[in-house]
């Protein structure tokens, strides 16, 4: 049972990879073997008990569509996947297996991986727009176009103004994003109820061997403090707000009365299933599509803040699938306007005709100083 | 690449199989097999030809995978699916088909069909809630229970008072559900700016033809206009939210220091991978969770409505993706309450100990009238 | 303090006063001296203490100021005021003021009452508009102009038709609206956790009284049950967002590179700070302006449904704030475009002009006949 | 026409203030002075014209209600203050009051001003919360209760670690607003179209001297560009989440059958209507109510990113009001949790009574050691 033709056209299949069930599955399987070793480094479990966990979870094999129907009764994945990997350890390594974590330090260790994956294929793309938006801003700077406000002609600006607050916006997005990521993406190791319990005062070395390995940050356990994954769930808001800002202006100056910029020629893109001589702005359409989603994700994954006690009912559990859609959305986006970035189509005489026909003459003001300032200002770090 | 430990967890395997990419492709081949007989039998093509293209529609075999990496380079699922449906057609077939439509009545039409279908899953499960809670309500009327506000003692209620007034958010949400569903769901058919041009002014003859193989009523085209399904997005919100309230109640009910209810003891539901003892009430979580989701789909579907003229660019296409998981959310929670609600476990002891130990004596004013009034003012229509 | 600054231009004068704090306080006023009156006419008091409370609600006069700092502090409007209302009265009438109703009770019977009244208020607008519309629609059917899908030109409508859809969207969530406020817009009087108690058994005769003299519909208590609340913010966020379909194609239609029509030149209105030569769509930008707040709005009260038993703590209290602003937004959105809608300047020569310009013919199919369906099948009620 | 009871209840005297119609007006006086000043300063206009502007600026008396019905049908309030500023000015000056800025320089610049204020008042009490609940996790750091997952009892923890965790998140949320509001608050100075034109190559000179003058960072224009805004609205989302955190966490623990927690008596808080024995937690309320209006507003700002061109048509205008609300709601949570965290009454008799009866031992793991360590990581920085 897929729903590709639901979840890939807003996204891209490298992030759907970062987010499906194999991975999920796999750094499941992950967290439990680097936590045995952890405990027994620590001397918590015999290393013959470690190592048949491990062994374990190399060889689990998991069907992930039965794991799914029992992860919905059970409320957490982690249960009914611990059973399966008891079933071929002995009594002592199966009372080992997970002991000391919680499903939710699986869960929330797993969304870290995953957030991390992602913000380095995020990054990618953004980098892309960014370096192409730099040169049409350092080009057109001078460009005199007309500059609209309302919808309607107001004065004129240089046409790489425009492009210099879209690269800005973006920019600045991005840093916020890669922040926010950075400093929550780390191990969540608790236990039960948040207080390392039950391993012999050595719960703070187990996170530090586990995040280590994981190659994750370590920190007290935040289970109960979801700041974080608001903080990032936002940031990915914002990065897809920026980017369909350039999408709109995209999309508006594409239109056929318009016409100075065009959405590059993609083959299998932008065309009509009615019309053959249309050519949609469909990048812009994925951004704008993806801007409209996304608010509301965020507002979700906010609302959830006010969670209960040690471990929340309903809020916690909301959060992954929000802020997944968010990666997979922010995803789609930025692999669409990286493309019509990089290729697009601009027609300087064009602009000249709408800026003659507004009658407003050509003083773009101190549009170049504006485009270097912001080019020096917002710094893109890649 | 599926994605099922997401999307599995918050929703039913019914639900999931109404919104798959099966169904949804065996649906998108029907409307351009309908599409086909209606016009030849209004004479605008010929018989063969639309016997040609219904052949094509029942034979092919479509990789769903393949066909969304198309679907989100064409920014539609018609583009590339009429591309293989025309690959075993003559020219004259191959231009007959899907000629009067465009993207988006397909795309309408398939999520009007999976509205129908999902309407009469959730009105089961919601059917099964509301005999349930009829049947608590009208028992418990008279047991003198802790009336709580603001999560302090208050004054005495009749327990099945409480239940009541579950019931009958529910049986209102449900009802609401029920019309704007049966309002909405038609058949869309525009062509592709919506005036029906290219059909010899046999447009209405073949949206009448259509709706009715389809089993879907038939109205003018109503792409620009997505009142109706922003309609249902808040009805499917609404259902969430009422089920989510009584999933409020019994999980604070619940509560150790509480214990007037439980939920059932359902065999894999409820454990936790670190602690034996415990008895989670996940059917509440679901529903609690689905209720933190659903007001910001709802909001996205909202933000939609405002669509630049024929059809929008971003608004039309983040409808889909939002109403699916709100009947995916719904569904879940649906299905979960039903199960709590016949099983609840209720602890009379307990309400009584509480109800002393609060000391606000036993009064418990009209609430026998007002559940009866409840019940007979709130028909469960089924 | 005021900030009207803030309020008044997303509103109206007409709304602002049906949720301002006169009227807030006199609604309150009135509610527990109808209470009193009810009361004596069941024999629970006496006729002369219910005369002398009814005196006491007429002479009061609050300073909304230090009302407000003591409800802020009190958690509802009702405590101070009814501290003040004593002060007058003899012990007998002090105690039986409010007796068998709690601050819920008066919160919610004056946000019904405010619902009713902004209603009213509503549909005259709506109608406005629904009327200037419906002849638009009929007159321009037939006027051959450019279809737009995706922001590109697509293929030729009548121009009546895209009104007609903008109708179509308008009169049915009209509809909605009406039907849900008038389901909803009952009394409220359940007493302290909704059961009725203290009042020997005479709760339903009181509440039938209170209900006739405030021209509310009675009910059973809905107190912890806020579906129909939930049910009128999400008809208010679509009319708001049917209301923003039509400016934002209007304003669409309004760029200097279109012009197909332009919003009526209104003294005060549409001007520039900075550039004279300007003629803002001010109408649609408010209009546009409620569409991107309004969602969110319906969203907050959604999310207050799951509330926890009897009244919950700080889901009820948000949703008087939201739900009046959605009325608020709503009336000075359906002013504004009542204004435009009336007035709308349409330019024949410029849509000619464009058709032409589009090289796409001039079919517009079965426009005329889909107008006359769409007004015939959404009849404008008024 | 005051709305107090609506408005008050949620904030504080002081947070409205900030943005009060007076503040508003007064600002946007300050504005066109020193804007007056700054041009003169560089020579674009004479010394007596600033003069005479500054003068007009200083003596110009605004009865606010007629200034915001003419500014609901101008669109901007600067157009009809402008207005009025010149009727007392010769030609000369009236041509130059305002030249070069336009009317979102003078509402964003306002916002600004504001929002810096606003900070220093929200920092004040975030500062008050995170002292209080420092010294609590310090003290209780030991204290074994009861640890309580999806509303179940679960395992021990030190009373403190979950106070500590509030605090982490608390300051952790605290932070991010400091940084997203220092970054953003900047002088908004672009002109027209955001060119800086007619200033004859001194616009940056000119938006210097403003910045200096105002109190504001300087920066380009940013008119266009609303990733700050949304950056400080999510921050102010978080906060009010995190504060709402402690609130579910104190209304819980309040609970008559837990009662390990009160909050603090305050003189007029926490009564009831119709209960006299209640002792409501209504700061809990505040902050819990503030938490279900928040995502939406936040989720408003969001959708308003993708603004059209060099103005938007809607989404900036809908900015404005949704912040403000942001900034009310989070001074009326922060005040009212900083008066709960500060005189928060903790029962440890029936903190060990709790724990006893849930029978699950006593051992809190290494609650001291994350105490410690989140008091040293999190550093509250007042």
């Amino acid at each position: 049972m897929t729903d590709l033709l639901r979840t890939r056209p807003a996204s891209t299949p490298a992030m759907l990879a970062v987010f499906d069930d194999d991975t999920t599955i796999a750094h499941a399987l992950t967290f439990e073997a680097v936590l045995a070793k952890a405990k027994a480094a620590q001397g918590l479990i015999g290393i013959e008990v470690a190592e048949a966990i491990v062994r374990a979870c190399n060889q689990c094999s998991v069907n992930a569509a039965e794991l799914a129907d029992e992860a919905a009764l059970a409320g957490t994945l982690a249960i009914p996947l611990i059973k399966r990997l008891r079933v071929p350890l002995d009594d002592g390594a199966a009372d080992a297996l997970h002991k000391g974590a919680t499903s939710q330090d699986v869960a929330d260790t797993i969304l870290m991986l995953q957030a991390k994956k992602a913000k380095s294929l995020l990054l990618t793309d953004l980098d892309r727009i960014a370096v192409a938006l730099a040169a049409i801003a350092r080009q057109r700077a001078g460009t005199a176009a007309v500059g609209r406000t309302l919808l309607q002609d107001a004065l004129p600006v240089g046409f790489g103004l425009r492009v210099a607050q879209w690269y800005a916006g973006i920019v600045d997005a991005t840093r916020r994003l890669r922040i926010e990521i950075s400093a929550t993406a780390k191990l969540q190791f608790g236990g039960a109820a948040g207080a390392r319990a039950g391993l012999r005062g050595k719960g703070a070395a187990v996170a530090a061997h586990m995040a280590e390995s994981l190659g994750l940050a370590c920190d007290v356990p935040w289970h109960s403090r979801r700041v974080g994954v608001s903080a990032i769930a936002a940031a990915l808001g914002i990065v897809i707000g920026a980017l369909a800002k350039m999408a709109r202006d995209i999309s508006l100056l594409s239109q056929n009365a318009v016409r100075e910029v065009r959405e590059p020629v993609v083959s299998g893109r932008g065309g009509s299933s009615a019309m053959a001589h249309k050519h949609n702005p469909t990048g812009c359409q994925s951004a704008l599509s993806a801007a409209l989603r996304a608010p509301g994700l965020v507002a979700s994954i906010l609302s959830g803040l006010p969670a209960e006690e040690e471990r929340g009912i309903g809020g916690w559990q909301a959060e992954g699938p929000a802020l997944t859609e968010l990666f997979l959305l922010a995803a789609g986006s930025a692999e669409a306007m990286a493309t019509v970035a990089e290729g697009l189509d601009i027609d300087e005489g064009a602009i000249a005709r709408n800026l003659r026909a507004a009658g407003i003459g050509d003083d773009i003001g101190e549009s170049s100083a504006i485009v270097a300032a912001i080019l020096d200002n917002y710094r893109n770090d890649g």
